[in-house]
């Protein structure tokens, strides 16, 4: 379970600009510390992790950032060697890139570096995540999914996640994947989860268990399926269609914030 | 304004199916009186009506269909020629082809063949379509708007519709083509208007402007935006991603159905 009151996540729905306002990466680094910041690019995820690890170093030096480092851990060996945790004891901020989200949890959980995940959590260092950095946050993530299908039970495979944040299940590309039908199915096998889809270039600023804000250029999707009235997920074949009925939905682009606590969508500021 | 009160619609997300089980298209049948319904296809979507028209010629001909004929008005002038309405003056059932649903308002809207189509409609013949089809059924009818998209202002390009159903929007290809986000966008605009997004190989069976059951391989999305707390649509550059709170969402497979009276989910029958 996630305790901690004041952690700060970057929720990344994937392809962030990376060249013009750089906008999100921006705020990465604004919370990492400024130029005094210290950045751990964790590329398990990814099966090119020297080619993007080096993209985003290029960029994060770019933008002022004094350290940064690419974290290549590639296996459960790794992860668990103490030289290669001692030597990112110190970073700011870990920023875990896309890929594949099984592969971080399939290689990470349970390791030494898990742990230290969430001491830097704890500690309130920003852990920002992009597309597969940004599923694999919550308890429980989407590894799989049909994109623009009608929803269906079988559309949908779960996992469980790094556990950096409670309640929620986080989907990334979000309506640029058409990937609402895979969200309303894994809201509907358990109403208490949160459905947060995140869209490109779009991300959440989430501040402990209590709220957060949206930046970038599109829109955060959240599914609150706390007051279905029906749905058949337990009657059905599992490739029948799924039934859903009285769902809250509710979109929200930059200036606008959730209440994670209320459940209630929330104005950041007013439009400047 | 629309006020028959005991008219049929089949309204049809788009690709039903035209070689398995044909469910939909035997739904149409079955309602246009069995063998003995007498079908007529309305071409005018398409720019391809003489294949569109014999496909669908000899789909239903190898129904059992005794009488099917294509009516292609592919331009004002026909649609208002006495001969060719009077020859079609007795179908059971009028079934419009996709296309572009520009083309069926901006052809036939406001012609004699309008007119007629009401009529019909009044009499409680069955008015059927697909695609560009469904869409042209309501008052005010989606035309242009990105798929797979954030939501924004700019998504979306609404044109007055056929009018044969009232206080709807209706969208096809739903999840097909990750199209949830420009109808938030027209309801958003609206939030009286009810919005129903079709999938491929589903069509809704609507009665009177009191229910619509689902049919079909896909599912139906509602969205009910009564409830809608804030939107930031004035307020905004046309291209900035779109606000809104708390839409009611229902997503309907077949057996289930919607009162758009009460504006609620009903379940029409359990699984057999």
């Amino acid at each position: 379970m996630t305790d901690a009151k004041d952690f700060k996540l970057v929720i990344i729905g994937g392809g962030e600009d990376k060249k013009a306002d750089k906008k999100i990466l921006k705020e990465v680094v604004k919370l990492a510390g400024g130029k005094e910041a210290r950045i751990g690019i964790v590329t398990t995820a990814t099966k090119l992790p020297e080619e993007v690890g080096q993209e985003y170093e290029k960029l994060f030096k770019d933008m002022g950032v004094s350290e940064v480092n690419t974290i290549n851990i590639g296996g459960r060996k790794t992860s668990d060697i103490h030289g290669t945790i001692d030597k990112i004891m110190d970073y700011s901020c870990l920023f875990f890139s896309g890929g594949d989200q099984l592969r971080i949890s399939s290689i990470i959980g349970g390791t030494d570096f898990h742990n230290l995940i969430h001491d830097y959590r704890r500690e309130g260092r920003i852990i920002a995540g992009t597309s597969a950095g940004a599923s694999m946050m919550s308890q429980i993530m989407i590894v799989e999914g049909d994109d623009e299908e009608a929803p269906a039970r079988c559309t949908i495979k779960l996992a469980p996640g790094m556990g950096l944040i409670d309640g929620v299940v986080i989907d990334q590309h979000f309506n640029q994947r058409g990937r609402i039908g895979r969200l309303f199915a894994a809201v509907a096998q358990n109403p208490s989860i949160l459905g947060i889809g995140i869209d490109e270039d779009t991300a959440i600023v989430v501040e402990g268990n209590e709220k957060f804000s949206v930046i970038g250029n599109g829109v955060v999707t959240v599914v609150d399926g706390r007051h279905i009235e029906y749905t058949n997920i337990t009657e059905q074949y599992p490739d029948d269609p799924l039934a859903l009925t009285n769902v809250t939905v509710h979109i929200l682009p930059e200036r606008y914030g959730y209440n994670l606590i209320d459940k209630t969508a929330i104005i950041i500021s007013e439009k400047h």
